[in-house]
């Protein structure tokens, strides 16, 4: 039986993080055994938004290479690759282009918030308001069966369904419609309680170290009600204790929880027991990281061979597009 | 010294006809001994107003490259390929887009108007929208310092004179400004008197047979006020002079005019006339169109020859545009 396809990507827009892994890197680790998994490095994604500032995409690009392969995506089980390294996201992106009419793009609920979200930047880009269809692309290039997303993100995918089922109206059955696979998508908050993201600066990086860790987390907000040491607290309203759901076993996320309701605990003692728990959770990351590190021929091999797969599962996809739409088609018939 | 680059395209939404020759592809031929140009049959943009009917897109792809090499393109001195099979061409565009203000290509003052000119198409797609940033990327994607265009077209490059501007600004002088080299532009009516245009239906194909040729002529309108044989024309008015004007040697386009103008001649006699200058002129075009047809293999060799060429010129320039935008480059450092 065949497996069914996955694909997804990650912008290089600064240090894989946190909220970065809980919410898609664990995942994708974890779907390698059951599908067939593309991941790629979304470098091109990168420039919708941060064309005018693009100096440290480079370094980010390799840095999250290093970061996928020592969180366990493994390059024997999955294609991972970089965006840009393969012509044929482009190239599909311009056919899918042609057909997309104006006001799809513009009725994309995220556009016009992004717009808004992100005000200091000029979005007005023929680019910005393509994004989906570049996405589409990405997606469509490697058949993709299904796409993982949070439940929140489901209406993402519903345009490229529809450029799609376009594409297929016009010219044939030539991709399967791109189903949302739900995946876990845990709370991860930012060290300041909000939503841990690049554009709030609350971010713990996935590759920093155990004194970064220490840092951040000793500089974490807890239970605001809690004010003073003998206060009781409420680990549901309090910022640390999500990330003991995600690090400590269990019977220590229990222990915690009630040490914390009775004031048995003062916030400093639980934030030194967390820091342990993600510094053992972390350390063998960091271990393969540093391993990755020093061989940077050897992760610049790695990608460039998925690099060579994806083009190679891109061009076949190509040629039936051609095919489909009554193009030329390399070495075929005149 | 280095000659300058010249770099223009043809869509192949249909056989190419005489309005075609004279307004592009004779200036052409005569551009390759003091330029170094590349040409090429434009399958995507055919796809930006054509993209629900495509049926007939790689027959006149093939039948394109013929008329080219029939009317005099060589190609031991001009790249001659076909626009798809370089996929730089998709890659760069997409580039662009990224930094092209939508407000731009909204004011194109062509884009309204072609909306306008072609209502029976749905033309309200973002492929559509992006014209200009694929045309752009043609031409910036071989630094070409020229673009033929006829003294109405100047304002054809203007957008793309400001998207290389902004490129270059935000990462560094990559591209020179294209700039119009004005070429001839004869005035080409068709048979129905208006400008000869595929959209008219009023056009006679370059590699028209002589009876085709005959035809056409034949049922050309000529100046309406000479309502009878014995009434004096006028060849200003007339839409049958401006093809001698092409088609005579200059002694008889003054006989032809002066016997109008007297009535000393009838427009059938005119016609025949015209039909035999006209056919002598196209028949070695018919002759190497022949030579070339029966070896449809060796006109997919030459095509796919240079379409390698300037794959070869293309991945230079996008290696330039990667290390200008601090993009990862293959095989480069890490």
């Amino acid at each position: 039986m065949t497996r069914k396809i996955v694909l997804s990507g990650i912008r290089p827009t600064g240090r894989i993080h946190l909220g970065n892994y809980w919410g898609a890197v664990k995942n994708w680790v974890d779907l390698q055994d059951a599908y067939d998994c593309r991941y790629f490095i979304a470098d091109l994604h990168a420039l919708t938004t941060s064309y005018a500032e693009t100096s440290s995409i480079r370094s980010a690009t390799m840095d999250g290479v290093v970061d996928l392969l020592a969180s366990g995506i493994d390059p024997e089980k999955s294609v991972l690759f970089l965006q840009s390294q393969v012509p044929q996201h482009a190239e599909l992106a311009v056919v899918f282009g042609m057909i997309t009419p104006l006001g799809w793009l513009e009725r994309v609920p995220t556009y016009k918030e992004q717009i808004e979200q992100l005000r200091e930047k000029d979005l007005g880009t023929y680019g910005f308001l393509g994004y989906p269809v570049l996405m589409t692309a990405d997606i469509t290039l490697y058949r993709a069966n299904f796409v993982p997303v949070g439940k929140d993100q489901e209406s993402h995918l519903e345009i490229s369904r529809e450029i799609v089922r376009r594409f297929n109206g016009f010219y044939g059955e030539v991709f399967p419609e791109p189903q949302a696979l739900y995946t876990p998508s845990p709370k991860v908050p930012g060290i300041d309680a909000r939503k841990m993201s690049k554009s709030y600066d609350n971010t713990i990086a996935l590759s920093a170290s155990a004194d970064e860790v220490k840092t951040a987390v000793m500089a974490m907000v807890t239970d605001p009600k809690r004010a003073r040491r003998a206060d009781p607290g409420d680990p549901d309203t309090c910022n640390l204790y999500p990330f003991h759901q995600l690090y400590s076993p269990e019977d220590e996320q229990k222990t915690v929880a009630e040490e914390c309701r009775t004031a048995a605990r003062g916030c400093v003692d639980c934030k030194k027991h967390l820091i342990r728990n993600m510094n053992t959770a972390l350390e063998p990351v960091r271990e393969r990281r540093a391993t990755l590190e020093a061989k940077p021929e050897l992760v610049r091999e790695v990608l460039e061979a998925g690099n060579e797969k994806a083009r190679k599962l891109a061009s076949e996809t190509m040629e039936s597009v051609s095919s489909a739409m009554g193009l030329y088609v390399s070495g075929g018939k005149p």
